[in-house]
């Protein structure tokens, strides 16, 4: 049992994910490793979190970025943190057998174009009965719309049932989504149901998404797979060039897409390609150490220290506050002067109910002195963190900046530092 | 001795890259691995060579992004193809070790936040002299503003110089770049060179990097590291959010930096973050396949095909034709007719000077049948491939679209297949 108090908590800007103590020389061998591993999984997890919220509690979402990632280990990492952040499987089998991840995905294009006509099927049957007869009477019934669809995809989708008759999931565009692929699903559908098979959904690669789902689950409601009766529920899938931005305008249109795949803009972070942390020298044989900048922003705050996060009465986080290693911990029901770091006179009283200290030990001597979370503990434990947020804190447009602020002491300390080490430049 | 003729040209939206023939299943089996080999590395390579047109040919570019990358392995890769695109060298040892590049990098911040004052040397000697001392007298020499900087960043940028004495390359912006890291980076280059050392220059790693590197070149002169008889010249290298936009700006400004360390940007690709390129069927069993999609630009082009690029009077390349497989290949002299993909009326008449055929065989029945090149092969080679291209093709900003066409009967095929596959919508 992971406890969950060794767990990383959501961070915020300014405030340190990691603290690591050590000798200068071994610290300091450390810092690209370090950043290397916890920049693109914070930042994946991140997206993916994000991707979540805007497509809702009740979507699967399904990680489809091997293909556009940084090779085969960039992609492996890719589809873990994705799966961090809140996704429900992944395409990359070997991602999925690592971390115990739903392995997920449909046939590609390649697969329906191979197909001509009924002389590529290796037999007509499923069960023992003539599928491709049946399909054929089926299309007849269903009337003209359905014979005018694309022979060669019904033939592809044939065979696909008959290797995955309880897996039939078709991509319904490699023709024509409407006129061609939604079409032949139905017809192969309805005979899988009538020969006691479940079929799957479908699969829309391109197009207007909102459009065709909702034109595709009124085809599925008008040949009798829509409706309480048919369960479990035709599922349709949508991919292609999925972003955070879409999710939100797909939400606000109304669409008909139960699960999505989202490939390229989850792997590489298009909102935001990178995550800028840092790794810096605080403090070194006792002496607070450090770094300024041209950019305030970029000024280290010194010292070793302690981050404590204060909720309030409703629960949700109120600010964090930096101290002095050595100060005492914020006290529940009491009032503390929190300082930004920056700005003089941006400061506010914050009386919390619950204070939780955020960083705990988790490594000393080279021994890992917790118990480490599987992945899918990560990803629950991650689903929470973002219940403790207010919304406009998390909300995708302008949110409202989470304070990350400094204790009354540990702020002068800091704003004396920065003044003795920085020259004072003549302009004249 | 690789042959030229097998190493990969220059390639064009819609020009196949690869051309795989054989079982239909094991050819599947491809499709993802392939993408994933090929999609980032032709990115990185791409985006490498925008940097480096952007940066000039006489710049020294390195690639400075493991941190940002996505973990370990893509790093590598990163790397790898920074280099054949035209970077210099790389931060990443391990990449420096596996592909023959140069490993550079300066020290980091947190190595001159370590220092406080003189007490924090083992020694003040080097070669059996007083470097200390040395340093001392020379600062007091050089006047009030040299007084004036911080100290611990000058015991720092001495304890560097201890250690690579021929190596001393002085991050400069950890307090203050002009107040106090160029001064002390003076100061300490100025005693080694009367050691009889070689200093080599400084980092600028944020700022207003046109400014500060003028400003900076100007104290060097001032201070006698400028002009001609000072060799090997005192490098400037810059780092800090550089990106392709960065680079052209800083050309247009006047800038004095001979290096520019390059990560995040280059690595994440910031300005195009994957490319996508798709593995599509276009023949099986001898009959052509297609792909159509409500998005025409994502038709497939059916058939095997050979692709020819051809050249004009002036060496560069003129446009790129496909052909059916078995037509006959264009010949020196004599006027093609070119149709573009989709616009009917877009199509010319093409007399090459010289016909080159883009895809040559590198593997047959599992075993490469070429020599391989090796990194730096690959590297000289892309840079050559710039050179066939004319100015208005590659230049930033709303490049001509080179020509990507059919020949007249290939075109005709093509036309003829799609209306065939395309089930006609009808509108009520």
């Amino acid at each position: 049992m992971t406890e969950k108090n060794t767990l990383l908590q959501v961070v915020f800007p300014r405030c340190p994910l990691l603290r690591i103590e050590g000798p200068l020389a071994v610290a300091q061998l450390l810092e690209t490793a370090i950043l290397n591993l916890t920049n693109f999984a914070s930042l994946m997890a991140t997206n993916a979190q994000r991707m979540r919220l805007a497509a809702g509690a009740d979507k699967t979402l399904l990680e489809f970025g091997l293909r556009r990632s940084q090779g085969p280990d960039g992609a492996i990492s890719a589809a873990r943190y994705a799966f961090v952040g809140g996704f429900d499987g992944t395409s990359n089998c070997l991602a999925a057998k690592l971390f115990g991840m739903t392995a997920k995905g449909t046939h590609a294009h390649a697969f329906v174009s191979s197909f001509h006509g009924p002389e590529d099927l290796a037999s007509p049957l499923l069960d023992g009965k003539d599928l491709w007869a049946a399909v054929l009477a089926q299309r007849a019934e269903l009337g003209p719309a359905f014979l005018n669809t694309n022979t060669s995809e019904l033939v592809a989708f044939v065979a696909y049932a008959q290797a995955f008759p309880n897996g039939f999931l078709a991509l319904v565009d490699t023709y024509d989504t409407l006129q061609s692929g939604v079409l032949n699903f139905i017809c192969v559908a309805l005979v899988l149901r009538a020969f006691g098979k479940t079929p799957v959904g479908i699969r829309l690669d391109s197009g207007d998404l909102a459009y065709l789902s909702k034109q595709a689950r009124a085809l599925f409601a008008q040949h009798g797979l829509g409706g309480e009766d048919v369960q479990p529920k035709v599922v349709i899938v949508a991919s292609n060039d999925i972003n955070e931005d879409v999710l939100h305008s797909l939400a606000k249109q109304g669409h008909e897409v139960d699960t999505f795949g989202i490939g390229t803009n989850l792997v590489t972070c298009q909102a935001q390609p990178a995550l800028g942390m840092v790794y810096k020298l605080v403090e070194c044989k006792g002496r607070p150490c450090v770094k300024l900048s041209d950019e305030y922003e970029k000024t280290t705050l010194p010292g070793r220290k302690k981050v404590y996060r204060l909720f309030g009465k409703s629960k949700e986080a109120l600010a964090d506050v930096m101290q002095h290693f050595d100060e005492p911990a914020p006290q529940a029901g009491q009032a503390l002067r929190c300082h930004h770091p920056f700005v003089e006179r941006k400061r506010c009283d914050v009386r919390p109910t619950e204070v939780l200290e955020l960083l705990r030990l988790v490594m000393q001597n080279g021994k890992v002195t917790c118990s480490l979370p599987t992945v899918r503990e990560l990803r629950d434990f991650a689903a929470t963190q973002v219940r403790v947020l207010r919304e406009d804190h998390i909300r995708s447009l302008n949110p409202t900046a989470y304070k990350v602020s400094l204790s009354e002491s540990y702020s002068a300390f800091c704003k004396e530092l920065w003044g003795a080490s920085m020259p004072i430049e003549l302009i004249e």
